[in-house]
């Protein structure tokens, strides 16, 4: 194999493929107007030549950036990394970057929708996990990058996400059929201190559940705190020193729960036997923890996050525009029927 | 404030601003040239008129390309996602754009250091936890893309870590000093099945420390097994079946210190108890987890390789082309003096 000692261009793709320019550009542009078998050949000696790709040059022809954007508010939760890690399984091999814009806190999001650096830049976005003010829902569309919504819905948008509602509502009935009666809830906030969509609507899952046993919640059984394992200790440690303490707690997230049961630990508490304490997720640490939960596909939903952006780049448009993944309930040791009272 | 209907143009800013165009691109371009303040007017000009650089147009000009490639092994890892996180808050409020190389597999190895996909299309590398061969190490250099190494060392590269030897023999000395003689070593192979340059120097460090003491490591003390919560598991029962059970067990790293802290459990012993287990990284588990480690500074090892990616930009070069941050030996409840025998 001899390799031209200068950068390879394109004309030495087309000469080496025996293929017009026109078709090279088509087949690594992953445009249409090529055979499959074609374009793979042709991809085969792009790499034997080392050939890359200007993406400036190659920008200005064709009008794409060669690039997905990625808007979420963490980089380092387990959520967000996983349903990132998905999302780059979709586009591997599809010659796409990966471009990660990140808004953690109220500056950050306001700084994003104030300068919306992904126009120009990126041929789609993806946004994971973040819930969007009207304001800012109407500032991401109308500049012909279409935007894909993972976890959180946005109007006008293709989702990929589950029923939050529905998994929340089915864990708190596991909770009223082993015999539960005063159930608690921690709620979390996010970064800006408000509730997101995925929050609310686990929350209005636990109400119904409860409505439908026509248990009572009373305002000291629901207990808001900051995300994360720390705000679930805290909360943990409010509920504990509530008049009638609950027989057993539901908690929006697996993270919030390994917090409360550190707190239960530290109180000489059992979890399951003198309290039950639910999750939600499915976090890679909930097995390890014995605790129940509900499982929800994180990975996947970042995967077809991905298809859906590259299918609305490719075509316009998105062919089955809502995807909902199914949930599961995973009982473990943290859930049991109370003790005699 | 009137906003021009149609998309803001460079000359738009510069007429805002009353400076020559010129002026603006080199302020909103990061190039010398222009005085801190008149750039950040000139940015808040821009941001005013929401002006976005097309990167297409801009690239060709400056022959930049307004990004920073990260490669990394995983991104849904404890570890990688928080150095990616640390990188990301050094180049957050650049404008440059974070764009994302996994290489997990073996394949996928073999396919970037095959293609290189980061040429032309990033300004510098940063390569976060790969331990390179000298083939890959040689292939990422000659393409005048600065590469910068976090974590793991790469010959001629600016390298920000910590000093695994030295943080591994630091916590062997707190076993022997506890009392422990026969301590077992879990060693981590990576998704190509080799050890990786953090775990071979940690593993030095354990031999060193075992060596001062002039204590034996016998063959069945040292297990190997892929790194994971999985891994530490196996390897746990496996020590568990050895003829004489080691009392205290060193790992390289918290997940797999935790695996082994679930098989201990199910075998019912208590860790510190019956068997020390020390861990290494302090990740966010460990405390919870009450498990004894060695801390590192992850995010801080990301944010000093996004910055030293910025010098290499801007200069050429890396003033301070290596730092080695410390770490801490945090001991919590898993580890105690041995038992009488």
């Amino acid at each position: 194999m001899t390799v031209p000692r200068r950068p390879a261009t394109m004309a030495d793709v087309a000469a080496r493929a025996q293929v017009a320019l026109s078709t090279v550009s088509r087949a690594l542009n992953g445009r249409p107007g090529v055979s499959p078998a074609q374009a793979e050949r042709i991809r085969a000696v792009a790499r034997e030549l080392h050939y890359a790709v200007s993406p400036a040059a190659s920008g200005l022809v064709t009008g794409r950036s060669g690039a997905v954007g990625v808007l979420l508010p963490h980089i380092d939760q387990w959520f967000h990394s996983t349903a990132l890690a998905g999302l780059e399984d979709a586009l591997r091999g599809s010659g796409l970057d990966v471009l990660l814009y990140r808004a953690e806190s109220a500056a950050d999001r306001a700084a994003f929708f104030q300068s919306l650096p992904f126009r120009r830049r990126v041929d789609a976005l993806v946004v994971i996990a973040v819930s969007l003010t009207a304001e800012e829902s109407s500032a991401l569309s109308g500049h012909g990058v279409p935007v894909v919504a993972v976890s959180s819905r946005i109007p006008g948008a293709p989702f990929v996400g589950i029923d939050d509602g529905a998994g929340a509502a089915g864990a708190v009935r596991h909770l009223t059929n082993l015999g539960h009666r005063r159930i608690a809830v921690i709620r979390s906030t996010n970064a800006t201190g408000s509730f997101g969509s995925a929050s609310t609507s686990r929350f209005a899952g636990f109400r119904q559940a409860m409505e439908e046993r026509k248990l009572p919640v009373p305002p000291e059984y629901v207990v808001s705190a900051p995300w994360g394992m720390e705000g679930g200790s805290e909360a943990m440690a409010a509920l504990l020193s509530s008049a009638d303490i609950p027989t057993a707690v539901f908690t929006e997230s697996d993270e919030v729960a390994i917090g409360a049961l550190r707190t239960l630990r530290r109180s000489n508490l059992v979890a399951g036997r003198d309290i039950s304490v639910m999750g939600f997720d499915n976090h890679s640490m909930a097995d390890l923890m014995d605790l129940s939960t509900v499982a929800q596909p994180v990975r996947e939903q970042g995967r077809i996050g991905g298809q859906m952006a590259l299918e609305a780049m490719e075509t316009g448009s998105v062919e089955q525009p809502e995807t909902v993944l199914p949930t599961r309930l995973i009982v473990r040791g943290t859930t049991a029927a109370p003790g005699a009272e």
